[in-house]
Formats: structure tokens, C-alpha cells, sequence
């Protein structure tokens, strides 16, 4: 198996090192050639780097804490315009956002995933926060950065979740 | 970036040739080793080999016409008792299909995602082709085999779905 999808973990402190402006653009370019329905790619992607704008992020949800430590959050973006119905913007925005989570792994990177959408209150308070304009949506925010803990491997296989039909 | 990332395609086209079953767990492992929304793991997976049933299949969309040739399909399913809203399902499932995607490319196999959820009547012409209990909801099918075309790369980075907020 990939090690890079063996060892991706959810990270929750980060050391303040930048992220080179090349290796993020990578993340991204992983992001969007993840497969989307209908190919309508209707991601976006919002770069965070200000410690005020991160500082402000760990406030607008109670499971956002690790933006404080975080040097960088991508808030992922889907133009609802450009879809058929609602769910395809999850479908499109995970896909994508696998992509850069596992690509991170591949650049030393720590990532950790945090849900915005479906949630109507997170959704409005990132639409104030940022100023979102109308047929944009915030799906997630993904936070990034060097780790600063370790974590034990876990593997979730689980056999029970499987069924062989013949 | 990855050459996973980067090579992977839709691929519709498969030649007859068996995955061996250690391989099909493989990219089960990859798929559950995704992140999910409060890790509930709401994902099911029911893997599909028989011709009759791969052929059946084939009828139950005018997209998954691929199925015709693949010699596997894996029906991804989400537990809707174990999620809080039906979005995190597709959150949960495409993170898990998109590792499935990328560690059949590590493989050596294609692939093809196919959404059945949300569309109402692929729901149930699943639910009804393969007796789907509830709380189990089919979201997508997802075509795997080694093969038969070759496309040309497409890298789909649009700067322009990209914003730096500084």
C-alpha cells in the first residue's frame, strides 16, 4: 500500500514553519486533478497564511483549535452553480481534498480535515468571516503545516465492512 | 506530486483478466484508511465479480456502460444510522473511494467512479437489484481492472480556481 495513504493521520500541532509557496501550489494542482462528477471541478481554493485570519478560523467552530499552531488553512470552496445537486459538492470537494491530504504526506507535510458544510451555522460564519459571495459555499478547511506531535499508526481496516457477493 | 495523482484517469475500457483477491484488499485497506467525519467509518463495501451481476449493472445507469468490461465492481455503501447528516456520507465515502482510486493506480489497475447517490432512482434501482437493507444507502459504484485504452494526461490546475488571501 502507498505508505503515503498508510501513514496520513489527523494533525493537530504544527511547528511555525512556512510552507513554500511551490509546495503548496503542488497540494493544489493534486487537489483539482482529482476526478469530479461530470468533470465540473466546481472546487475553489482559498490560501490562509495570516495568523490573524488563522487565529480567527480557530473561532468559528469548536473543532478548529489546531489553526492557532497551523502556519497555512486552505478553505475549500464549491461554486453551487456549477452543480446538479448539493451532494456533488461533497462528492467533488472530498475527492479533491483526499488528493491534497495525501500529497501532503508526500511533501512532509500534516494535514487535518475539518468539516464546515453541512453544518448551516459554520457555513454562515465562514460566509461573514470571509466575505463569501453567493453561488460559493465553504465545504472545509484544511488545516497544513510541518507536524509537531507524533502519532501511533492506526489502521482501520476492517474486515466486517466488507461483503464478497458471487 | 505523486505519479498516482498525477496518472490517474477514468478508465472504461478493461481487459478479462482477474484481480487477485489480496489486491482487492489492498485497496479496501486504502479506502478505510481515509479520514471520516468524527472517524464514524459509515462506509460499506460489497465487492462485485460475477458477469451476470457486472452486466446487470451496466443497465442500471446510462453511465456505468464500463461495467460490461470490468471484471470487478465495488458498490460503496454508507450506514445512514451512523452519520448525523446524509452529507458526511459522501464526505466519508469519496474519501475513502478516492484512496481506492489511488492505490489501484500503485496497483497497476484503472478504475472508474460512478455516483449513484443522490440521484433518487439510481438509489433505487440498486436498492432493488441488489436487496440493499436500510440503513444502507448506495453512493457509488466503482469500476476496477487492468486497462485496455490509454488516454492522453490531463492536468487540470486552473489557477484561476485559486484565491491567496493575504
Amino acid at each position: 500500500m502507498l505508505k503515503e495513504i498508510e501513514t496520513r493521520q489527523s494533525i493537530r500541532r504544527y511547528v511555525s514553519r512556512e510552507i513554500p509557496e511551490a509546495v503548496l501550489k503542488t497540494l493544489l494542482r493534486a487537489a483539482m486533478n482529482a476526478p469530479s462528477a461530470r468533470n465540473e471541478q466546481c472546487w475553489r481554493f482559498w490560501v490562509i497564511r495570516s495568523r490573524d485570519r488563522l487565529d480567527q478560523i480557530s473561532e468559528l467552530s469548536p473543532y478548529m483549535k489546531m489553526m492557532k499552531s497551523a502556519p497555512c488553512c486552505i478553505l475549500v470552496l464549491a461554486d453551487a452553480s456549477a452543480v446538479l445537486a448539493s451532494e456533488y459538492m461533497y462528492y467533488d470537494c472530498s475527492a479533491a481534498i483526499e488528493n491534497l491530504l495525501i500529497e501532503a504526506v508526500h511533501q512532509g507535510l500534516g494535514t487535518c480535515w475539518c468539516a464546515i458544510g453541512p453544518s448551516l451555522e459554520r457555513i454562515q460564519n465562514f460566509k461573514e468571516a470571509f466575505s463569501i459571495p453567493a453561488p460559493l459555499v465553504p465545504i472545509s478547511a484544511v488545516a497544513v503545516g510541518y507536524a509537531d506531535e507524533e502519532k501511533p499508526l492506526v489502521d482501520r481496516y476492517d474486515e466486517t465492512k466488507i461483503r464478497f457477493l458471487d
